[in-house]
């Protein structure tokens, strides 16, 4: 596809070639976002973030590439304090607010209203997240991830094993990685999760019409065996039709030391989409692989502002331009670039 | 007026001649607002942006046209997590924020607690709206519409036609827009509302005594017949004392394609504060007119940007500075300026 | 204490040299904070504010100094729409949120949480208030004050008598300040307070162990009259255990016009950590003072600027080179300048 101008609205519209050069730009963004750089590329742009809906983390991670790009933020934060509220329609809201900005991030919790924004808009719109749909800069985030934690171990995509686990029926995220996997070859999924929250069968007979090898099992440990990453997600038990089927397999898709050790192929990398909730009755990341060198979640976190600052360059054609006005860090930065490499 | 270090407080404060200076310098903000070019002029500068109410798209306007101006914005938006709360005068609040910033916007329900804010202010504040009694920069980016739209048809403000529509009684626009008019000559104002929302007699009063034609009507077709500008509001139900009166006007002050087609002039300018409501039971301006070229609704709302950054130049004085530090626009820009023009 | 990559959490963590050190940097940022210059020391940088807990001053305060210093700021406001309310812990949002930013300011009502966060944080936080326990920030602000109040009558903090009046069991502020003054010689403590709110005894221990004097009074008047600086806190009535007691003291520590020249001995300097409460049930500090030219609690806000700025240039180690970007106002300031000084 062609960036420029563009709106970046669901994964459908990249092709491998999109892809790589997403992941070719934000690797170029890696000396800005680790502080060794600033660039001034977007020095005057106004970004328009608005989260209908509450987001912390992906709002912080948007508002931090778009600053580090040298541009300034402008926040909507809920839905109460908008005109939406108002009966206002989304073709108006999309009229006025992309008349204050230079270009658009937006979540909804409404499936489809990302993109119904976006035709009204007369600046480029990123889908921040639209309720159960899309989600595109956290697959983009994830997929790159995955393809630099390989890279350390000489590895890449194509012929890769990946394990999945957890609630693949409602997982947004596991969805869009599996969508932008089937741009890949010769890929071996493990699918890991109770037999009421299996991988939408859609999903599955386009991983095997891609030529993808595809391995659906309710026990995680037979799962865990022969994977280059294994990616978990939260299962809530309210997601579970009988509380019998609940109490079946409680505790049986969570990851700690012991059963890293035990069952997983050694350096098996480890991701999560984040949050995970470290509540008791959740856990299903345990704490006690914090240290662990293949728990690659916080290098998830960290990639998704590059992956940001890398959309943003491309949507305003900037992507060559930025090293320009590149100069270097003149604060300390000493405690940041120790602890993150 | 003398603009620099001044409080933007009321329409009353403005005559003439001061209102047309407005008009000039945000002439000269259209580069900047329509991402031709950009400026540092406020390069170093704190806007205050504090909204005790709810108010994306003016909180967004301001905060975008400091932004456009090269200056950084610091927000408070709401009246729970500040200090007023806790038994905190507007004094001391005042004293203590102008301590933080170069200029402030307020937003407050209570009618006349911007103007006492601002006593105790260190630097210029700008009313934002306080609740139904002034909402300056609002009234001023009508009036500018107006003008840009009636220059596009070699017409002027002195001896046009407008016509008022909706609750006129309680809209706070339309009485500050027809206070801004009574700076101009020999204007045809229709006033079209139900009977028990007219427009206040003392505003009336005040239009004729300027020397300016006044008709009032409960009959939108009649009404809308001979006008060079229909400005319309919204009529909410529960504003009548009598259900059988809003069943009987129901319906009845709303404007669409057909409508437009049969009773007003041709290139009738149609305007509109928003947001508007689109829900059935309000939708006092159809989205069959989207398209048309006279819908100037959405130019309204860019509008407010080039008034607000306007606003700030004047009160900063750096109104003939700005050009200075201009630079063009480096990002790709194609999709905003073809749609906007 | 070496600031540069530092966490602040805790006055505990300085001594006299680091306190003046401080000082001493703060006294550098003047001319930036009262907008007779510019810097972009910190230009590129960004500044992740986390505030789960309502605090607009505070919070004000830290972003206009970080944008004082030419850097961004991200803001968390709430602790709803974070992550921490899906479960994550501490660990997870220090390690996500530091990858996004270069310092960190965070607010908590939980005592403690600041510093466990700071643990797993890769760049450096200051801790802007967690619960009863600590804001450093403030404290230094109080005693920078007082430093710089007794300094325009040719007076020092060694050897200064202070009154400190109010809850002074559970204020936080005069907590903290006691804490500070540790590090100075020969001061006079009168802790004016009804019975039930004296203050903690561990704190005068640690006064006197440092060879401070220490007077212990419930009657105001007695208690003002010997002073060169007089910090009032609000006694809340829920305080007391009895409405007996709350009866007996109602309005007791209350300072006005009238008491002031009645009891306080000439110029003596009258403090306030802001908000004060001025509803008619509280007002501990009336208005009737507030163009008093001893009444330094508007002085005391502005001090918190230079403060935060000293911290911020200290954690990030420029405060040598803020001036090397320093460039002249170029906007109108008179209103603000006049009436600062």
């Amino acid at each position: 596809m062609n960036f420029r101008g563009s709106h970046i609205i669901s994964v459908d519209q990249l092709n491998r070639v999109s892809v790589e050069k997403i992941f070719d730009v934000a690797d170029s963004m890696t000396p800005y976002a680790s502080r060794l750089q600033t660039t001034k590329v977007l020095d005057g742009a106004i970004l328009g973030s608005m989260f209908f809906e509450a987001s912390t983390r992906t709002r912080m991670s948007f508002g931090c590439a778009f600053n580090s790009l040298g541009g300034s933020v402008r926040e909507i934060v809920d839905m109460k304090t908008s005109s939406i509220s108002k009966g206002e329609s989304l073709y108006d809201t999309a009229r006025v607010i992309s008349g204050y900005s230079d270009v658009i991030v937006m979540r909804h919790p409404s499936p489809g209203s990302v993109e119904e924004f976006a035709k009204a808009s007369r600046v480029p719109v990123i889908n921040g997240g639209d309720g159960d749909n899309e989600h595109p800069s956290q697959a983009l985030l994830d997929l790159y991830t995955i393809r630099k934690e390989l890279e350390h171990k000489r590895s890449m995509i194509d012929g890769m094993r990946i394990a999945m686990v957890g609630d693949l029926k409602n997982g947004r995220t596991v969805h869009s990685l599996s969508k932008l996997l089937l741009l890949y070859k010769n890929i071996t999924f493990t699918m890991i999760s109770p037999n009421e929250l299996k991988m939408p069968n859609e999903i599955l007979d386009q991983l095997i019409l891609a030529g993808h090898k595809v391995i659906e099992t309710d026990n995680m440990k037979v799962g865990l065996s022969d994977n280059d990453t294994v990616y978990l997600t939260r299962i809530q038990e309210e997601r579970f039709e009988k509380q019998s089927d609940a109490d079946l397999y409680r505790g049986q898709f969570k990851l700690n030391q012991e059963i890293y050790t035990q069952h997983c192929a050694p350096n098996t990398v480890i991701m999560h989409p984040l949050p995970r909730d470290s509540r008791a009755n959740a856990n299903e990341l345990d704490s006690d692989l914090n240290l662990h060198p293949n728990l690659a979640i916080f290098r998830q976190a960290d990639n998704g502002v590059v992956i940001r600052m890398a959309l943003f360059a491309l949507v305003l054609g900037v992507e060559d331009s930025v090293h320009k006005t590149s100069a270097p860090v003149k604060w300390f930065t000493d405690t940041r670039t120790t602890t993150t490499t």
